[in-house]
Order: structure tokens, then sequence, then C-alpha cells
């Protein structure tokens, strides 16, 4: 077994972890729920509250840039997903940019009635797929896929395809370039949710052809909880399409005050309302710190982290215990997932032991490998605590309360 | 001429100023655009970065109660607009809150095919409006009521009216319960827009009969830039209606994790995605803020410091200048706008001595007279500064750029 501590000393990526505040004693490996706080975050927004609307107030909106928020944090990312500057803007929420884009392209292609959707996706992308085309209505529905038959049941009645790069639950990734390309030669689109991928893994937009994208800002972005998402439009598509939620703030002259709505050229048009200054100040630290981390280095020590992991936990301890999702790191994005039949207990007394991970339904553990901000000794030390609570729950049925010595 | 100091010293509100950070040396008259910042809201979006984001991390959703944030403060800004507690929900921005009424409703009632709104209202009312009719298709459309002549124009085929209770720009306060009860009368319903009266003047959506609302929170209720906004379903309709983004946080269980959407009972359906935590810290110190002081000493004093404000200014000014708006106090919200051919020349001219008002093309200066933070000294400072900036550029036509004395 590799030792943790030579790891780290020699890790290309160790001086990232001080960017972070992380509580003492405790090891966070639930960042694909809720990334962790950048420490450049906490002036940021002070400075955002404090000196931009206490002193500037209403003027900021030019003063201080507000209004450029959208567009500039949307380049930032852009980066980090191999998307150009002006594809990628800064709005609302993801399950609001899923809705916006199913809609804008479902009317756009009216001969085509069907939405298809694996079956255990992440539900925010279910959900808005099904009351999407429930409310543009004229037999427009949802088809759901089995899991892992989503590219097999493409075919010409398929209007669109919404799908995870990385899966929420299994940390499988999709070929995004397949998928597209299964997609185009049925006549169909795709939309990818990065939500699971953006941040923590290499993303490359153009070089897989997709044309649309949607993801969160507060997974590996690091942007704050519920931070405001992001949506990606190539640029041939951006001036095709209308946004159905056609608020003042994608407006060609948001200030003009004029009745009739005429859409802002590009993907300007993708916004709706006003922007959230404070929110969109943190989620702007978050990414900027990312776009500094060399991706190579980011890929190369999540899949060490993660096999440090497995290989000190299935090396003492096998029984009950069976890996989720690929085998292969390199299919993996940045989490883990682990099944035992008392996953939702062994969470719970992790937790106690300072090890944050989360708990899915039915069976499943999910441990999050982030690689600036997780070292070797915390995968060792992970590994050492889920050993020692399934030496303890054991066969035993244990409550979610007993204790853990 | 009353004596400003006098009044100042007997406002029974005088204590709320102190609770706003102003720049020294500015009166801010442009809280119908942003409302300043609580000094409350300084420590309390601190605590949310550092304490609940930075050191209970991804437990904080329930440790905080962060997933409860948006029907907790939904039920203080009910107590602002006559509402009961379950009937207001904070989520995304007014345009996107809007746009899932109008869908909601329209796709409720098949039968009707017209929106009814006034021109000149609101932009992105009109233009979610717009918007909203075209993505749901089979007919529907706007029809713009010219601007004093909505009542008369709701008829057979108005299935909804969406109007402002307080006009953005001439600051007129339509009849609520009249218009209500009008479009009730031709079985049509109406959406009120209470951007521009909640937090500045009485609403009573009770005693107004009124079913469907949503509102801004960054004005009236000094929820910062870009706050989230908010809306409101009559307790009779909430089972009813259909979001048609049907987000993960407005299933009956979001953390079930699955295929099928099942709306949560009640208004929490209206909910879509993961709501913004830090935003949201903001708008909460904000409203509770607003929720502390007397609705009846709020409106009579802002009736005051307007009246202070255009006796002074019309003693010694009146050419080229005029009301727009209603010539009766009461017949407006906290706002007067005035008339002017050079206004765009005098808002900035005002702005270099320190007084914050604005433009809105062609020719109108708003100038907002929230109780809680403008004296009357305010008010007399405002009216000298117009009179002086007026005399100023009397007849000369000077550029923006020209200096005044």
């Amino acid at each position: 077994m590799t030792d943790p501590a030579a790891l780290d000393r020699a890790d290309p990526l160790r001086r990232f972890r001080d960017q972070f505040e992380l509580p003492r004693g405790v090891v966070y490996l639930a960042g694909h729920s809720l990334g962790p706080l950048p420490k450049r975050t906490v002036a940021r927004v002070a400075q955002t509250v404090q000196n931009e609307w206490g002193r500037t107030l209403v003027a900021a909106w030019d003063e201080h840039d507000w209004i450029g928020a959208p567009a500039r944090i949307g380049a930032k990312i852009a980066t980090l997903i191999g998307a150009d500057a002006d594809e990628v803007l800064v709005a609302d929420s993801t399950s609001v940019n899923l809705f916006k884009l199913i809609a804008a392209l479902m009317i756009a292609a009216p001969e085509r009635r069907t939405l298809l959707i694996e079956s255990g996706e992440f539900p925010t992308d279910m959900h808005v797929a099904q009351g999407a085309t429930a409310a543009l209505g004229r037999g427009r529905q949802v088809r759901f896929a089995r899991q892992g038959q989503l590219a097999e049941r493409i075919d010409e009645n398929v209007a669109l395809v919404v799908a995870s790069h990385v899966h929420y639950r299994d940390a499988r990734i999709r070929d995004m370039l397949a998928i597209t390309q299964r997609a185009r030669e049925a006549g169909a689109l795709v939309i990818w949710d990065l939500s699971h991928s953006a941040g923590a893994i290499l993303v490359d937009l153009h070089g897989a052809r997709a044309d649309f994208a949607v993801g969160c800002g507060y997974k590996y972005l690091n942007g704050g909880p519920g931070a405001p998402a992001y949506l990606y439009i190539s640029r041939q598509w951006q001036e095709r399409l209308s946004n159905p939620i056609s608020g003042w703030l994608g407006h060609a002259d948001p200030f003009s005050f004029v009745d009739s709505y005429n859409p802002a050229a590009g993907l300007a048009r993708f916004a709706s309302g006003t922007p959230p200054i404070l929110a969109l100040a943190a989620l702007e630290a978050g990414v900027e710190l990312m776009a500094e981390a060399p991706r190579t280095e980011m890929t190369l020590k999540t899949q060490a982290l993660q096999q440090l992991f497995l290989d000190r936990v299935f090396a003492r301890r096998r029984a009950g215990l069976s890996l989720l999702g690929p085998e292969d790191v390199r299919e993996r994005g940045v989490h883990v997932a682990l099944r035992h039949k008392r996953a939702e207990l062994l969470v719970a007394h992790l937790a106690r032991l300072g090890v944050i991970s989360d708990f899915r339904p039915p069976d499943a553990m999910r441990f999050a490998f982030a690689p600036l901000y997780t070292s070797f000794a915390d995968s060792a030390a992970a590994a050492d605590a889920l050993v020692q609570v399934l030496q303890t729950v054991g066969g035993r049925d244990l409550s979610p309360t007993a204790k853990v010595p």
C-alpha cells in the first residue's frame, strides 16, 4: 500500500488545498453535492455587499459591471468546458435553464414529439422534462430508456435527448461524442447536463461536437449553496432559438422600456430576470479558483485518490460491499459509489468519525475525491474509517443512533 | 414651508434610518430600483458564508434549515402583503415566477386565449407575457390595452390579466379589488406584480380578493441586487395548478430520487431548482427589517416626504416641469415622477450633487421616498438640488458632461 504522506508531498496540486476553508478534523467527500468554501470567496462576497451594494448602490450596475456578470462569468466557465467565451451564460438554476432549452428546442422542431431520457437520471432532469413536454402539449412526451440503453433508443421520433455527462449516482462518464453523433444521425439533438462533470473532470464540448448544455454552480465549481447555474448554446444555434422565458434582461435593449420583446443578439437572449449579484460574486470567485488549476494533474490526482481509497478498503473488507459503476477509474467522474445493504447507517456512522459522504436510496454511498482540496491522507483516513465502521456494524442490525466506538 | 429638521425630530420612524448603510453626502432616492443595504445584512451574509457554508457544509441544508428558507421567508413576506404564511414562496426571479404562473393558468383555462396587459407596463411583464403565450401556442396571444383602459378591455376572450399594483413609471396605485372583481365577472384571472408596492405601501391581497401575485426582492424589500423573487397563490388555487418548470425542489419527496414527478402538496410545488442560499440570507435580513416597521406610519411619512419635496420644488420653479401621474398623493406609491424635456441631463447633474434619482426615457425623472431611510432633510435637500440644477440648466442646451457650479 502506497504511503499517503509521500503522495501528498509529491502532489503538484497541494498548494490548492489551502485555498479552501475546511473544518478541522473533517474529511469532506461530499463535493458531488456541495463544494466547500474557497477562502477568497469570503472577501469577495463582503466586498460586493459592503463596497458595491452598500456604497455604490444602484450605480454599481455600471460602475462595478454587475450587468456584465452573467456573460463575464459564463466566459470563465467556458474555459473549463471546452466552449468559446460567448457560448456560455450564467442564469437562473439548472432546472430553469433546462426548461428554457427543452422548450426552445421542441418548439423549433415541432414535427418530433419525444424527449428521450434514461431512467434513473438525476431527478430534476427527468422531472423538468416531464413538466416541459406536458406544458408544450401537442402530444409531446417523455420516453424513458432503460439504464445503459440511451443510445439504442434514439430513433426518428426523438426530438431531444437529455443526459448527464457524469451520472450522479454511479459516476459513469458518458461518451458525449458518440451519443451526440448517434443523435445527429437520427436527426435528434442532445442537451448535456454537466452538473457532475464541469470543474471535476475534463469536459470538451467542442471536441464532442455538442450544441447544448446546462450545469450547476454549487458542486465542483464551488460557487456556494444554490449558486446560479449556466447554459451553453453553440454559436450556430444561438440565433435560431427563442427563449420561452423572454424576460427583460434578454431584450436587445433592456432599458429602452418599449412594449415589444425584441431578443438580444446571440446567447444574451437566454437571460430572463435580473441576475442575482451577491450569489454571482461567490460563483465568480469559485470559478476563478477552478480556472487556475491544471486539468491534467487534476484528472491524474482524482484517479489516484480513488484508487488508494478503494484498494485500502477492499484489501481488508469485501463482505457485503461492492463498487457501483465502472471498474475502470478512467470511466468514472471524481466520485466513487459503493453499495452496501446498510449504506444509510454506514454514512451516518462515518459522519460521526468526521468523514462526510452521502447516502442515496436504497443502498448507495457516494465519496467524491475532488482533487484540489482532497489529500491522500484524507483518502486513506476515509478508507480506514469505512473499514472500522464496517467492522463495527458487521452483521449486527445497529440503529442509526447506535454509537461507533 | 415646514421645517424639515422639526419634522425629522417628530418622525416616529426615525430610529429606522440607522438600520441602513447610507454613504455620507448622498440623498438616495432610487429605492424604486435598488433598496439600500441594511446594516444587519452584512453580518447575516457573512454568517451564512463563513459559519454555515464554510463550517457546516452540506449538512447545513438541515442543520441551518436552508431547505426551509423559501417557505420561511415567504411567510415573512406574507405579513407585508396581506396573505397567509403558506401562500407565499420565495423562488427564482420575478420574470421566471411570472412565466410559471402565466403558463400554469393559461394551460388550466384552454378555452380562452388572450392575455391582457396595459401598454407601458413594466417591460419584463410585457415581455414574459409575449414569450409565454407564444411558447404555449394554440393561438394564445397578448392584447395590449391603452394606458388607463385596462379594466375596460377585460372581456370574455381574456383568460388572464397581468398588472402592476403600483406603476413603475407614474407611481399610480391600481385598485386591486375593483380590477380583480371586474375580471372575475368576466371569467378572467389576474396576476398582480407587487414589485413596486410590497414593502413600500400597504398591500392587502386578501382584502382585494386577489388569487395570484409575483414580486421582486430588491426594491422595497431591501434584499440586495437581483435578490430572489416570490410568488403568491391563494390557498384555493394551489392544488389546482401544475408548475410547468417542475424541478426537483417542487417534488413531493425531492430526495426519493424516483423517475416520476409527483408535485408537492400546496404551494411548494411552485419551487423549481435549488434555492440560492447566500442571496436568500440577504433577502431574509431585509424582509425582517421591513416587517418591524409600522405600516400606517410608513404611509403617512412617505406622503409627507413627497409633499414637502413637491411643494418646495414647485414653489420656486414650475417652467417646463410637470408631475407625471396622480395629483393626489394617496393615489401614488412611494415615488414621484416628474417630466422635463431635459430629464436625463437633470438626473445626471443631480447625481453630481449627491442626489440619486433615475431617468426613464423619454422625459421622466423618478424620486422614491422610502420612509424608513429617507429623512425630511433629504427630501428638502433633493428639492433644493433640483431647483438649483433647473436654474443652471435653464433653457440652455447643456451636455450631460457639462459642470454644474
